[in-house]
């Protein structure tokens, strides 16, 4: 079995991206199911029903969050209505929404499981003993587990790596919106990359026009956010796996992009 | 000229990978001059005299620096009889060491310029109008200027990327230990990579021992610093850069690695 | 010389506070001047030139801010244009505002230096080596300096206070909202305390409604801001200096508060 | 019942603060029960057996501690087996040692609990639904529930008072090493001051040779670590407690110091 999994989309740019390279992304790789990261959906900034039912008309069958998902207040109407997406499974219990889901396909379930790092990011739970807990639970249903890690820090993401090699089929970080280089199968089977990278403006500092971020760090003032026009990418990565055994064959990371 | 840039060299392991990787790519890709980060060579923490002459030995010949320069104390007593090492420019006036140096090969000098973010790491002097006033300084010497920025945040080393964009030759992230699949030209030549990625031990967590990180972030506990064994590799990039308009030409990522 | 500082006024409830218990004060402790912390004073967050004159006209004459300073969009405009008002002095070169200032009264000149801190706040430049530059600055205009510095850590607030000791008549912290127990004469016999409070609602969260700061805690949620209600404080400390010599005789502690 | 809960001791003249001031104090306030933060108790850093065994000869009869709990790895080998001495208890299930514990006097049982915050504090479990469970259990043994809140941001430790209100007797705030100005009781009668401040060094940075950590600011090198010699301070609060119901009746603060 074949899954793409989609870094970052972030906003309008990110969106195109999709429309214009998915399809044919799907083609050439033979791809069965695919899920992306949605936290920058709604331009920059969190998720909006409206956009969430363009993405998965144009192919996204499910979407994973991050440290954004409440940035669109009216996620919280919606979330717990919407069994294609999920948010950090490691906020505290009660938060609207799920942590983990479900994807039906040809005859078989996968698994996939959102968590958030904890290091320069908000408190939440811990996401290394809950990821044993919610592995286990999703374990039950299916073989074929994909785990979103989406973190900030390098030690942090490759450490859950290692912790949950042979549990998982693949651990995939995302966030910080660049593709790492580092794509590979762990010791025991599981497929790991520091960052899947993101989806959208090129030219720019993480989808934002990179001369608003540049004056940022120089005069430590605020500025009204705007994202960045110019050529468009999409980043992403593809899974091969067993789809009985819940291993994973290979890991290759997808650069895509067009020159604006 | 081809100039071979080593990301963080972390101990033991990290000084045998150049031992074994070094020459052959020196000769393969027909390298000039070798730059690396040394922050990490004396047992993952700073660098000694010793070991900075051990690398000089083996073929590196210039040594930047990063947040953990002054972890073995000795080198407040070398560094400033020391030409070919740097620290991040951006410490208060009056550091020990300099922030910026130079190699003179084949009749060129070469300008290295060394900075550190700000963004999750302590608060130096600012790395953005810092930079301009340095590299000016440089310029008056050689048109060849290579910047190791020393950064967590991808925002922060994104941003300094496109603010030097046409500035200098090259803009080399640095410090987070994972190589990032980001290589390439900016729109007026410069070359970048959010980061060059690690020279040390391979199944580690950024060169740490896995189980004891991974242990770490299970129990809050403090435990026990030890690099990892096994595997090593060598992460790197090549700049091929016009020596007599400094611009670069051309980045190539480099992964060596050998399998125990 | 009777000096009174007033700890950050928090909204409307801060404002009435102002409106009730300052004009008693002045009168009870005899002061000549009255100089406050304005960064929360609209709606909690950032001031407008509005509030701005309704704090001159109730007896405030000077006002210092914090990391709220540009909160509200609008300060960009009138602040250049304002000598009552100052921004922490150690934004980056080029910020709007000023970061001292001075009140002429009784035939003398008061100086008011503004600085943050940058210990779990943004990277400004260094407060510690700017303040012996602008106290410099402000020495050859008056002997009276007031510091307020802005500033989260006590390691960084009780450090600077021994680090101006005897150079400045006193270093006022604020920013934590909660009024400390340490006001003393430092060796030097400068005037120091680690924060001098908030003035606005009582039985709040640094002024939020204590509901909505619990729930954040509870849940990791965002949450609508709202301000509380009910009794209100005053937070000051007065200051007793020899106007002569710069040097502060005494520092006093206020807390003012109704039962609501 | 009187109970006297000392703030965080530190070193060598935490502990002679100790031999000074707390006999007399005891006497003076007809204490009936001494808790202190013992976290610096060992040269500003953790606490060993042997400085526990001295503290407890003093007439301390119960510690608790924070985020330096573990800086003397010894205290992994006794705390298990002290029952007068506990640690935040929210580490990860499993830590050494235990995050509540009784005192047992005049036919009474006393209950504390020990919570770390989490704000500028690394990741631990989530101390305000855990002060909950926590509560719940010591309350099925006695009424009396005193909270050492370890913790930097005033918002948190706010926060958790008034969470806390008409929960437990008391909320006492450590960490920050300064005595706040906000000792009271809440609505519903628990007492609460955000900080109790620090016992040891009085011309010192939060107990440390003044010069050191000022230079620190200003060069952002590392440096030994030296505790302050000179005057002595101790801080503490007295609650005066209803031992039938477990209200506090009142809440004192207490400054002692020599001057050298
Ligand atoms: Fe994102
Ligand atoms: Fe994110
Ligand atoms: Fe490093
Ligand atoms: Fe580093
Ligand atoms: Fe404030
Ligand atoms: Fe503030
Ligand atoms: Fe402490
Ligand atoms: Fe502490």
């Amino acid at each position: 079995m074949r899954i793409l999994f989609i870094g970052d989309i972030v906003g309008k740019p990110g969106r195109e991206a999709i429309k214009k390279f998915l399809k044919p992304l799907q083609l050439e790789h033979q791809i069965d199911v695919t899920i992306a990261n949605g936290e920058n959906a709604a331009a920059g900034k969190g998720l909006t029903k409206e956009i969430a039912e363009e993405l998965y008309t144009n192919g996204i069958q499910f979407l994973t969050m991050g440290n954004h998902v409440w940035d669109q207040r009216e996620i919280m109407n919606f979330i717990d209505r919407e069994p294609r997406l999920i948010r950090p499974a490691n906020y505290p219990v009660g938060a609207p929404g799920q942590g983990h889901g479900y994807i039906r396909t040809m005859g078989k379930k996968i698994g996939i499981l959102n968590l958030s790092g904890r290091v320069f990011l908000p408190p939440l739970d811990d996401p290394f003993s809950g990821a044993i807990r919610w592995i286990n639970q999703i374990k039950q249903e299916t073989p074929i587990v994909i785990v979103d890690f989406h973190a900030e820090a390098t030690s942090e993401k490759v450490a859950l790596g290692w912790f949950l090699d042979g549990k998982v089929s693949a651990v995939l970080g995302t966030h910080t919106h660049i593709q790492t280089a580092d794509a590979r199968l762990l010791h025991q089977g599981t497929a790991y990359i520091t960052d899947v990278g993101m989806t959208g403006p090129r030219d720019s500092v993480l989808g934002v026009k990179k001369e608003i971020i540049i004056n940022r760090f120089l005069t430590q003032l605020p500025a009204k956010f705007e994202l960045a026009s110019g050529p468009i990418q999409l980043n992403a990565v593809v899974l091969d796996i067993d789809e009985d055994t819940g291993r994973t064959r290979k890991i290759n990371t997808i650069q895509m992009f067009d020159e604006g």
